[in-house]
């Protein structure tokens, strides 16, 4: 690739003060890439980390339609850098054009639709109520509150999403949009393509007036880059995606600074998905074929990968593996993100292998290259599902382990035994779900997507999007990694009282000069007060 | 008081296992008062917390009537045991006749605010986004999402707040508002009142058929009651109030457990109050008496309490310090909610008043009550309150640090030094703010609350209030603890993927039966969608 310099991006100067250097390596050939990146050094990291904060107010004070020209330009940036952006990722990642072209084109819409977020403007919240000068015993006080953002972020973006969720991705995107600076450590699988999304930001901030301190970003092969930025006092909030032990790791680490800061982790789950008996019945050859393809999309590795399958005992549940299974005896092997993660789903393989209870089935290694995997199922009964706490462990990759389940009681306590996750799914139609209340409860009450009748990859970037869910799906489960609401993670309101009218921000302003949607006095308008106090009945 | 049995309430029943016992202390006289309260036992605390965890279903498959029944019942009980309640408040806090009243009030109206928050509906944040079966390349499938309850919730209640922030306080009543069952350890420092509160629930939930494991309460005058509730499994969220050492140390315990759960913890700050020069001298007079006003109500003990005046240089600065020194020195003793929190108070200004460069300025003991204290201020320069770091540390009750400062620079330094507040207060009118817009900056990125010409305490409870900010003011800074928002502590956003329709929440039905504000393919709208998937332009 031409035009990679290996440097950190510090306030918009590519400076690189570090010794230690690393290169990318091709996961098909397992070779070096040319390019040498440097791991930022402990000063570079405390400068990224004091330019972001000196440049907060700059950037928390920029006007909206500056944010949204921002984010319009880094949507444009990748864009025009597509084809270039595309061929880096493929020869980092091992994904195919197609995958890699999608993701482009969904990091391209998501910015831009954080850009209209911003101009539609009603996501802030804005609250007034008006004072009451003449009540008794105390008069009350006139008090408005809005988000407002909460200062430097750090963003540690993920491995299987190089360009979506990552350098321009939605953290970082939503972030800048709330007025926070960011600090981007880089993936280190795919720190090419890092480099160039960061270039893009770079130059937008440029043209659209940003100030430089508000966008930095590192490199680094080891963990020891991300730690230092999640210690350092200026650091308001972190963003991660990635394993449960990493995000736990950060957790732990934020959470014991003298002043503790939030981790939004999203870590992942085995997105449990059950088929109810006539629904295994009636589409047993549709269900079959769908969950083949939503577990061996991409070689597995999603996060909404759907690792756990509950499969009713019965004849059509009988069918319905043996379809699965055969699909899978004939699944492709295929090439992983990176060896680290090719040998985690060996090793891990290979421990369910030596369960005696469990049923292994797996496509054939193609022998001319060692470094593929190949999807793999385990098939296991409930009891089994029950006593061995296996079913909440991800394999990140092509692998589920089935369960089959006799009746209800069996299933409750699968479920029972399941951890937070990011979504559920259940194949049945409405009367068979009205047959199993309790199971829809138990899954609702677990995870952050209830999914009837489909497949949990494909995270549909929509204002309703909640991907997240409880611990360990998640950090937080107030908050999402996808979608416009993601911005939430980046602000805290505050509340405004008796504050001079002509002071307050536009948002809480009587006249509602931007014409956003806000609650006044309890009650959700759009409606001008400049001339009255009272809402239009 | 009559009536009082000294048990814990679990599920519905008084019952008490324990040996342990103690004993409410009449802050005034020092007296035990006769009744004696058991303190829970473990065996107690884990069926309080696995009864939550049961009962959890059907609280949270409740309708919204049944549930704003229950806030409106136990705000009618609050009401009619009102004088019982203000009686044994009195004996157990030392608080005024009026104090008690006025917190009585407050919590009965919050109260019925919450019902008529659930009835009114829109707070589920419910949005939907319609599908495009058509769309290539990937049809977008539907997906809705709205808040849901999320676990059991213990709430420590405040020392200072015993029914507006207690057992049927905020906490409590948006827990059940939003479907969550609770756990409250009571206060050990007023437990009759607290015993009392907790009946007034019993009956409401039996009277509104609310299932008895919704609410348990504890007593203990031991922190190993509560340490024990935040470590239980089955705890999904804990709501505290109280000092910065024992917010953090839940803190610390949440987040270590297996699978950490959030703590909302309100933690008290020291609510800076600047004095800009202009103010200083129009208004020097309506100042002094404000300040001390607001530092001596109710003995100083709100977390509001205006604990740091800054004050400039000059003439009017030294007649405003003056006047507040007079009237300091008149200001009578009191007495404090109890022997720990006077004892505190003492030894903190002790400590002080050993600091040479600080000019400590308090009213005269009456030497016939030991068991009082008097309001105090300390004077100090802005050098002296840069270099030591005790601006920071609340001392809670009657007592202030006055600051002067001579300039801009000298003013940003010490803002500068404060860690996150509840609240920031200026003295200023339009024109002088406008001169200090560093300032204004400054203290509105370090607090939650900004108020002009006013003093922080007196926490209005309506829907802009935000009652938090940047740690250690509280433990997340999106959370209020304060008015209708605080619900949202206690539910996270569900997505529901293609659900089939008669079976989604009526929030989220097309038809909008409940008429509420929602999110509709990114636009606010009560429209009913039922015949059509288009919004009306």
């Amino acid at each position: 690739m031409s035009g990679l310099n290996g440097k950190q991006l510090i306030a918009g100067k590519w400076q690189s003060a570090g010794v230690d250097a690393f290169q990318a390596i091709c996961p098909v050939s397992g070779r070096e890439l040319a390019t040498k990146f440097f791991e930022a050094t402990e000063f570079e990291i405390d400068l990224a980390a004091t330019s972001a904060s000196k440049a907060f107010p700059a950037l928390a004070n920029t006007t909206i339609e500056q944010r949204a020209a921002l984010l319009d330009r880094i949507a444009a940036g990748l864009d025009a850098r597509g084809e270039e952006l595309v061929e880096r990722c493929m020869l980092e990642t091992a994904y195919s054009e197609q995958r890699v072209r999608g993701e482009l084109l969904r990091t391209i819409s998501q910015t831009k639709l954080f850009g209209e977020m911003l101009r539609e403007g009603s996501w802030v919240e804005a609250k007034i109520d008006h004072a009451e000068p003449q009540r008794v015993p105390f008069p009350k006080p006139d008090i408005r509150s809005m988000l407002q953002p909460i200062g430097p972020i750090v963003v540690i973006g993920a491995s299987n999403f190089p360009l979506a969720i990552s350098v321009a991705g939605t953290d970082t995107c939503t972030a800048l949009a709330a007025g926070c600076p960011v600090i981007v450590k880089a993936h280190p699988a795919h720190p090419g393509t890092c480099e160039m999304a960061a270039e893009v930001i770079r130059v937008s901030a440029d043209l659209t007036g940003i100030h430089p301190g508000a966008f930095s970003f590192l490199q680094g092969p080891s963990h020891s880059v991300g730690g230092r930025l999640v210690e350092h006092p200026e650091v308001k909030a972190v963003a991660f995606t990635g394993s449960l032990e990493g995000g736990r790791a950060l957790m732990d680490l934020a959470s014991r600074r003298p002043a503790p800061i939030p981790v939004y982790a999203e870590m992942g789950s085995v997105n449990p998905v059950v088929v109810l008996p006539d629904a295994a019945a009636s589409r047993t050859q549709q269900i079959a074929h769908g969950f083949v393809s939503s577990l061996t999309l991409a070689m597995g590795q999603f996060c909404t990968n759907p690792g756990l399958l509950l499969v009713p005992d019965g004849n059509a549940g009988d069918q319905l593996i043996e379809l699965i299974k055969e699909a899978i005896k004939a699944a492709p092997a295929g090439t992983m993100l990176h060896a680290g993660i090719q040998r985690a789903f060996e090793v891990g393989l290979d421990l369910r292998q030596q369960t005696d209870s469990a049923d292994l089935v797996h496509g054939t290694h193609g022998d001319s290259d060692i470094r593929t995997v190949t999807p793999a199922i385990s098939i296991i009964e409930a009891e089994v599902a029950v006593s061995d706490g296996q079913i909440n462990q991800e394999l990140f990759g092509p692998f589920a382990t089935i369960v089959r389940w006799k009746n209800q009681t069996d299933l409750a306590k699968v479920i029972d035994q399941l951890t937070g996750q990011l979504t559920a799914t259940v194949h049945a139609d409405v009367d068979e779900m009205l047959r199993y209340p309790d199971l829809i409860w138990q899954l609702r009450n677990k995870a952050g997507r209830m999914i009837v009748n489909g497949f949990p990859t494909g995270v549909e970037v929509c204002h309703a999007m909640h991907h997240g869910g409880p611990y360990p799906a998640a950090s937080d489960p107030h908050f999402t990694s996808i979608g416009p609401t993601s911005i939430k993670r980046f602000v805290r309101p505050v509340s405004y009282q008796d504050y001079p009218k002509n002071l307050l921000p536009l948002e809480l302003n009587d006249g509602n000069p931007l014409g956003i949607m806000r609650q006044v006095d309890g009650q959700y308008t759009r409606q001008n007060f400049e001339n009255s106090n009272h809402l239009a009945k």
